[in-house]
């Protein structure tokens, strides 16, 4: 599966299972994009889903992405979650714990009723139970969102997790050391100020990824 | 500034105020930075501080950031803050609100007493309130460290905020909307088990980000 993996080890641990890399892509719904233009490249962050063994991403029609895939360039999807600060007892050790994808490959502009059903999961992925809530897009809507799928095939994959690795030479030195956890929450759902008054707040945005 | 920024109108607004830009690359520690691999695209999540006018990022000598650098290969560094999930009335409106800073350029690799120095701020950046605490380098580890700069100078900055756009149809539909806020949080530092005991844990620790 991967083909490409740069596999590195202390104080990151490459991972070849599949399970472990759906989960972080699972976790997160922010990705970077990299893409060639005019043979430099561009980075961006965008929305993304897994659906399967591809990850979806959508963009106009006029996008970087999508004109990069028209052009069958490729491109290159990084998913990051950032765990923790590690603070070593030397700067050299210090770091972060995280679980990061990069996923490599050339994508391919998805039609029809593929085209609608990536939609439905890109709202679904972003806001788990939304999708029964919300109208059909309108054909306005779908001319102006294109969607391409990339498989998730050439991916490196790393987790870097515990404690810092100092040097033996640094232990017992009086220094502290250890880790700081950083977790990313999600707060109270706050109405648009053009709501109707007594709109009661679906359970799913209560419960927000708190799952 | 902004030699190359792709300004949007609605939801994002283009930004080209330094002091806000400045803002968006001194929240955030973790960057994703796209370089070409043999005429492709690779992006990949790391550390980077700023400083001044420039950004640093670092990694071994033969990593494939510092190896485009020493080929004068363009670089791509995308710096993004989620604040929350936008909530619209319909899929097409529903998106994320966020501020990111997209930097393009050619960096170069910093030497002797500046190379030293942007390890301390890669060290302070992360951790502030750290480098008094640690040990200097060694040698050993100033050659395993290979520092990038690129100037901040052609950029694109987006800031995404507020409430969802709905189309005017979709008002008073009955469907909720509104914002469901995203916030980043550092929790107590967790020791290393090798730490000796008694040992206090720094205020900035304690403290960590949360000014």
């Amino acid at each position: 599966m991967t083909k490409a993996a740069e596999i590195r080890r202390h104080p990151e641990l490459g991972i070849d299972d599949r399970q472990q890399v759906d989960a972080i892509l699972d976790e997160a719904f922010v990705c970077h994009v990299a893409y060639l233009l005019d043979e430099r490249p561009v980075v961006i962050p965008t929305l993304y889903v897994r659906d399967r063994d591809s990850i979806l991403l959508h963009g106009s029609p006029a996008s970087g992405i999508v004109m990069a895939v028209r052009r069958a360039s490729p491109l290159s999807v990084a998913v990051t979650l950032v765990d923790g600060v590690v603070v070593a007892r030397s700067g050299f050790q210090s770091s972060i714990n995280y679980r990061s994808v990069v996923i490599h490959g050339h994508g391919s502009i998805l039609r029809d009723a593929e085209h609608e059903r990536a939609l439905d999961l890109l709202v679904e992925g972003l806001i788990p139970g939304r999708l029964a809530d919300v109208r059909r897009p309108t054909r306005k809507e779908l001319q102006k969102t294109s969607v391409v799928s990339l498989p998730i095939d050439v991916l490196s994959a790393k987790v870097s997790t515990g404690p810092p690795e100092d040097e033996a030479f640094d232990l017992g030195t009086g220094v502290w050391a250890g880790v700081v956890p950083m977790t990313v929450s999600f707060g109270e759902p706050v109405p648009s100020p053009d709501l109707e008054p007594g709109l009661h707040t679906p359970d799913y945005l209560t419960a927000f990824r708190r799952s």
